[in-house]
């Protein structure tokens, strides 16, 4: 390690550069994060976000969206196996997933590897975001081919809307921050539907931003809005995330007639899922959360 | 959250600035932390190190030891908490502690916490420490009266070398990174000379850097070195970290005559120690290494 005073992370890229530092600055916590690129790979403004693909030095291909970072090759497994597996071993035997976001498919292929899951419908906003997971992170998408995958590309919000009443089993809210395209994935009237939409014992699962930075903004409103859209039960699972705000993130989740403090723990304890973070323990240990965002999540 | 590419985090803060940001690069890793910084409060080149203090707009103040972060006011509970009451809630009536570095006493106020601690002795090397966290980090230092502590600036390593066979129940080494003054502090003759130096059944405990960068590396090597100096059991235990490189850190347990994978479950259920962190279930949740780092891990 070294310190770096008079010149920093970002002294090398210059806009368009090819080679230097990425930087994503997260103005409202004065603290950023960098990492070194070698290349970009890809970049393209599509109707709805402005999406770019970098090489890094040591964490693989990174996606950045309007300027947040995404994913990487070296960490996205921390988070994708964290938004689809404790909601999908909470359930009792889920058949039918539905996932809003999600575009880089990731989470589709977490979701894929559970044998009992009969039908996965992503549902993307921006196919961009998929076109170029094809090309620059073939790993997420190598199960896209699965009969039993669907994607779509369009809103979320709307295809919830209209979709049938007791007709889901997981849905899996895997979108941007709050703002911008992913803003009405947030809002009471949303998880309205969501519950509408799913089958009684069904899950909703949400990623719910950095338990240090938002635990006693974005996460307690988050929980207090599932519960007032009629959700029995709420759960939020801290995880480590090097690539995000703070290193340190989270997923909410919420269960319609359903306690999503407890899940299948025999049944994971006797998986044999190739995973890289998600154990029996490591679910545990996230539902029973630390002391200071207990406190700041009190309602 | 907003991106730079044009100019960075680093723009503003020349060296001998007192407004811009504070940014560590972590040069091996290609990635790097910075924080908005008010002011440098403090600045001292001891016969050691290089220390700095820094107002940061959102973690408090700032320690910097030769340009590394050592420790936030926002997160520096994770670390302290991690370090001293894992080791301490393992062995099973620690009477007699040892602190071999943890100059800004962190540590220190945390072991005090434990009632039946007869006595705590702190040796750090570099005495500009404790007095920076005195003038800049009171909380920290707050236990510092207690007349079970006793505060030494010394060579740690020579401290061991001539402390008595058998005379401490816990030791913890809470070192910088094994480069520079704690280097001494990695290696496998200063091992046995803890081994030697510990009660059967104590515990000697570590920090082992970031379970993404240093799985493979340091941690197994510090592992593999712990067993060759004698200790019957490991245990290494991942934490969030925020303001250390990949915001996720580590510590390593080493047993004498003792499992360190178990503890005393009961009593930390039942007590009632003002911590932020720590539980039983982050304690077992830490316990069982995700699947990435027992196979990094195996020997």
């Amino acid at each position: 390690m070294s310190s770096s005073l008079d010149s920093g992370p970002d002294a090398g890229l210059g806009s368009g550069s090819s080679s230097g530092w990425f930087t994503e600055v997260f103005d409202s916590h004065g603290s950023a994060f960098s990492l070194k690129v070698t290349e970009k790979l890809h970049e393209v403004q599509s109707p709805y976000q402005h999406l770019e693909v970098y090489a890094t030095e040591t964490y693989g291909n990174l996606m950045v969206l309007d300027g947040c970072v995404m994913l990487s090759d070296r960490d996205n497994f921390l988070y994708h196996e964290m938004i689809a597996h404790p909601a999908l071993f909470t359930h009792a035997a889920p058949r039918r997933v539905v996932i809003i976001g999600g575009g880089d498919c990731g989470t589709l292929r977490e979701v894929l590897r559970h044998p009992g899951v009969e039908k996965v419908t992503q549902i993307d906003i921006d196919e961009e975001v998929t076109l170029a997971a094809e090309r620059f992170f073939p790993a997420l998408t190598a199960s896209n081919d699965d009969p039993r995958a669907e994607l779509m590309f369009a809103d979320g919000v709307q295809w919830i809307e209209e979709a049938g009443d007791e007709s889901v089993d997981v849905l899996i809210i895997d979108s941007t921050d709050p703002v911008g395209p992913a803003e009405g994935l947030f809002k009471t009237d949303f998880l309205r539907r969501c519950h509408r939409v799913l089958r009684p014992g069904g899950v909703l699962v949400q990623q719910s931003e950095s338990p240090l930075y938002h635990s006693g903004t974005i996460i307690r409103e988050l929980r207090r809005d599932m519960r007032e859209a009629g959700f029995d039960s709420v759960a939020t699972l801290p995880f480590p995330q090097p690539v995000y705000p703070s290193g340190w993130w989270s997923v909410t989740l919420a269960g319609k007639a359903l306690d999503v403090t407890a899940f299948r723990e025999t049944d994971v304890t006797a998986h044999e899922l190739p995973l890289d973070y998600y154990t029996v323990e490591a679910h545990r240990g996230a539902l029973a959360l630390p002391p200071f965002m207990r406190r700041l999540l009190e309602e």
